[in-house]
C-alpha cells in the first residue's frame, strides 16, 4: 500500500492549496516537521504517512473553506480527532492536508429533557461525561481511548458498554459535516426516530472520513442508572469464562458491561493498574438498573458463572473501586505494551456470532500459543467481539510474519464463522483487503456510493474502500 | 405529481420487458386490469397508479432476473409486499412492472441462541411470531397493518414497540438485495455490530425500494420477557396524559409500549372493538421485565399518572384481555374508518422531540376542532410520534381542503420543533415536499446516492426524492 501512496501522490497543486490556506488561517496552518509526524500516525504499528500540512480549524464554516480549497486544488484532506485510532485511519498515504478538529471542543447544547446533546467534534468522551455529571445523565460509548466524539462517530467506535447501550451507529442522532465540495450540511435531527429519505446519518457514521468530515455530532444520553454493581470473576478455564457470556447473553439478561480478559491480559493489568486478581480467564461484570433488578441480575449471572467454573464475584461496591476496575480494563493496550518493553504493540479486532464465540476465540488462543506470540486477549464478549494485543519483538522479521499470519488466520476464521473483520477498529487501510472478502458484492456498491459523494476521491483517500 | 407520472411514463419499451417477463415466468405474470389495479394503490387517498404488469416472483435470482429484464428496457420496477403502505409507496406513477413478493414467504433460519432470524420478503411479521411461538423469542416490531417483513424494511417500519424494541432500524441486522442492474448482493451479516465499511444495510432500511429491491431480511429477535403487564389509563385532559409520557420518557423507564389514543380515537375503538372504556384521552401501557422489575415500572408509572390526573390503571392482566386491548389499538385505523361511514381516511404521521410533544399534540388538536374536522389522534408517543386520521366527506372538496391544510401546519410545526415529516409511514410520493424542507441539504447528497445506484431511475421512480 506504500507503493501506491508514493505512486498517487501528488497529484493536485499541493503548494497552492498550502499559500491559500495560509492566507485564510495563518499560523493554524502549520507545516513543521514535528507537527506533521504527530498527525501522520495513529497508535499501531501501521507505518505512518505525515500529510504536507496541517490545518487546525475552529468552525465548521472553516473547515468548510479549508475543503474548498483543497477541492480546488485536488489536494487530499484527511480528518484528525486525538489520532488514537488502529488501523491506518489518519495517515495521509497520498499527502494532502491534515484538518486537526481538536480545538472545536464546544459542547453546544444539553437537552436534558430529550435525552440528547450536540457537540463539536473536537469534544472527547471523558470531556463530555464530566460536564454531563451534575444533569444526571451519561454517554455510554467507551472506546479504550479518550477519542474525539467526531472521531468515534467516523470509526463507529463503540466499547465496554455496546452490549447495552449500542454503539455509535445508535448513538448518534444526527451530524453536521462538509461533503467533498466543501459544502455543509446536517443530518437527522432531534425526533427518536425518521422515515424522511435515505439515513445519510448513518452513512456518515463509520465512513471514516472518506464520504464527508463530521463538524458536530448530536448524540443519545442515556440517565445515570439508580443501581450500578460491577464485580470481577476468575475461572478455570477459558471456555467455562466464554460460556458464560454466551449463557448470559442467551437468557437476556440487560447487563451493561461484560468483559473479558485472559490469563496473559489479567497478567498485564495486574502490573500496570496495581490489581491483584488471580491470573486466570476473568470476566469484569457490569449491571446497571433499579436496585431490585440490579440484584435480580446479580443472583442470575451469578449462577451462571458458577455452573461453568467461576470462583465467584470479587466485587467493586464503591464507585472508587469500580473505576479502578474499569480504568484498568481501559488501560489494557497500555498495560499489554508494558508486558514486553521494547515491543510492537499489533492490536487486532474481530467479531462473530455469539454461538460461534467460544469456539472462535479457543482456536486464537490455540494458534497464539502454538506460534509462540506473546499476545493478550481481551474484549467485550457481549458483543461477540475480541482483540488480540501482539507484542512483537521489533528486531524479529520472523516473530511480526507470524503474528501477522495468526491475525489473518483469525479474520478468516471470524469470517467462515458469518463474523465481520472488525466489531470496532473499523477499516483504515490495514483491513481494506478483508472488507472486500466480507462483503464482495458491497464493495462495489460502496464504490459507487463513495465516487457519487467524493469524485475527486480528495477525502481520506486509499481508506475503507480500493477505488479499483 | 400525476402530470409528472403522465409525462415521464413509457420512456422505456414496456412491450418488450413484458414479453420477455412472460416467456421467464408464464403466468405468474399478470397484465389482467384487476390484478394491476389492486397493485397500484396502497391504504390511503393517494390516488392509485396501476403498473402494466404484475410479476409474482419466487426467488431472489428470478427477481434479479425480472429487474435485469426490466433494466435492459429501461422500464421501472415497484416492489410490493402487502400494499398497506400510506404514502403512496407503491403507485407504478410511471407505469412499468410491478413485482409482488408475497410469495417469497419461507423463514430461512432461526438462530436462537444468536437471537436472530433470516426471512424471505414476503413473510409478514403476524406469520414470523406464529413461527417463533415454540422458541420463546419474539420479533417486537408492529406497523399497524400486518405488513411483510420486508416492506417494513423497505420503509424502516415501526410500531408500538419501539419505544423499547426500537425500529426496522435497529431490527434489521442484513439484507439481500437485488441492485438496478439486476445484481444481488447482501450486506450486513452475523456479527452484532461491524465497523467494516459503509453502512449499507442502513443505507437500504427506508429507502422504499428505489435504490434496490430487499428480498430477504435478517432481523434482530428478542426474548419473551419473564413478564408481561399491560393497562390502560384515562385522563381527565390529553395535557395531562401527554406529559405522563414525558415524564415516563424523561426518567429513563425501560417501558415497552405507551401508546396514545385521544378521546375521540377511544370511542372509535370502543365502538369497533367491544371496548368498554371512558371516552376521555387514554395512554395504553405495557410493561416487561422480570416480575420484580416489572413491578417496580408499574407502581413508579402509576404514580407519575395519578399525578398528572390520571384515574388509576385498569389492567389487563390475563393474556386474552391483553391482546384484546392491543388488537384495539392496532384496528384504530379501521375504527376510524368506522365512525364516519363512507368517510374516506387520510393518516398523517410526524414525530418531535418528547420536550415539545404536549405542545405539538395540543395545537394539533385545536387546528382539528378550529376546522371543525373529524380526526381522532393515536400515537406511539413514547417515541413523539403521531398520528390525525382525518375523516372526510368525499363529496365536500371543501373539507379535503381543510385537512389538507390543518396536515400541512401539523408537519410544518413538527418541522419547526426540530422533529420529522414521518416518524414511520415513510415519504412514498405524499411527504416528497415535506423532505425537502426538513432536508435541504441532505435531498442533494440523497439524489446523488440514488443516481449512482440506480442511473436510469427504473427502480420505484418518482418516490423519496425528485431527481431533478
Amino acid at each position: 500500500m506504500q507503493q501506491e501512496s508514493a505512486a498517487l501522490a501528488g497529484r493536485g497543486d499541493t503548494a497552492a492549496a498550502i499559500a491559500e490556506l495560509s492566507a485564510l488561517i495563518g499560523e493554524r496552518l502549520s507545516t513543521a516537521a514535528a507537527v506533521r509526524e504527530q498527525h501522520g500516525k495513529d497508535l499501531t504499528w501501521h507505518a505512518g504517512h505525515p500529510p504536507d500540512a496541517v490545518a487546525f480549524a475552529r468552525s465548521t464554516e472553516e473547515v468548510a473553506r479549508i475543503v474548498a480549497i483543497c477541492a480546488r486544488h485536488r489536494v487530499p484532506v484527511i480528518a484528525y480527532g486525538t489520532g488514537t485510532s488502529l488501523e491506518g485511519h489518519i495517515e495521509a498515504l497520498r499527502g494532502g492536508v491534515t484538518i486537526d478538529l481538536a480545538g472545536m471542543d464546544a459542547i453546544l447544547e444539553v437537552n436534558a429533557a430529550d435525552l440528547d446533546c450536540r457537540v463539536q467534534a473536537g469534544v472527547t468522551r471523558s470531556r463530555l461525561n464530566a460536564e454531563l455529571r451534575d444533569t444526571g445523565l451519561f454517554f455510554p460509548i467507551d472506546p479504550g481511548a479518550d477519542a474525539s466524539l467526531g472521531g468515534m462517530a467516523a470509526t463507529r467506535a463503540s466499547g465496554t458498554n455496546a452490549v447495552r447501550y449500542g454503539t455509535m451507529r445508535e448513538a448518534v442522532l444526527g451530524l453536521t459535516g462538509v461533503t467533498a465540495d466543501g459544502q455543509v450540511g446536517r443530518t437527522g435531527g432531534g425526533a427518536r426516530k425518521s422515515a424522511a429519505g435515505y439515513d445519510l446519518t448513518r452513512l456518515f457514521v463509520g465512513s471514516e472520513g472518506t464520504l464527508g468530515i463530521i463538524t458536530e455530532v448530536q448524540l443519545r444520553l442515556w440517565g445515570i442508572p439508580e443501581a450500578i454493581s460491577a464485580a470481577a470473576c476468575s475461572f478455570a478455564s477459558l471456555a467455562g469464562a466464554v460460556d458464560t457470556v454466551i449463557a448470559t447473553i442467551q437468557a437476556g439478561v440487560p447487563i451493561a458491561r461484560i468483559e473479558l480478559l485472559d490469563e496473559v491480559q489479567v497478567r498485564a493489568c495486574n502490573r500496570h493498574s496495581g490489581l491483584d486478581l488471580p491470573e486466570t480467564p476473568t470476566l469484569f461484570f457490569e449491571f446497571h438498573g433499579s436496585g431490585a433488578g440490579v440484584a435480580e441480575q446479580v443472583e442470575f449471572v451469578g449462577e451462571i458463572a458458577g455452573e461453568h467454573g467461576g470462583a465467584g464475584f470479587r466485587w467493586a461496591s464503591r464507585t472508587e473501586e469500580r473505576n479502578r476496575l474499569w480504568a484498568a480494563r481501559h488501560a489494557a493496550f497500555w498495560a499489554c505494551r508494558e508486558l514486553r518493553p521494547g515491543a510492537e504493540a499489533r492490536a487486532t479486532d474481530v467479531c462473530v456470532p455469539i454461538s460461534r464465540l467460544a469456539e472462535c476465540i479457543l482456536a486464537t488462543r490455540a494458534d497464539i500459543d502454538a506460534e509462540k506470540l506473546l499476545g493478550p486477549i481481551v474484549g467485550h464478549v457481549g458483543d461477540g467481539n475480541f482483540h488480540v494485543t501482539f507484542l512483537i519483538d521489533p528486531n524479529d522479521p520472523g516473530e511480526a510474519e507470524r503474528a501477522e499470519a495468526v491475525s489473518d488466520r483469525m479474520v478468516r476464521r471470524a469470517l467462515a464463522m458469518g463474523g465481520t473483520c472488525t466489531g470496532e477498529h473499523g477499516v483504515g487501510y490495514g483491513k481494506m483487503a478483508y472488507v472486500e472478502a466480507e462483503h464482495p458484492e458491497g464493495v462495489v456498491l460502496m464504490r459507487k456510493l463513495k465516487r457519487a459523494l467524493d469524485p475527486d476521491d480528495i477525502l481520506n483517500p486509499g481508506k475503507v474502500i480500493r477505488l479499483d
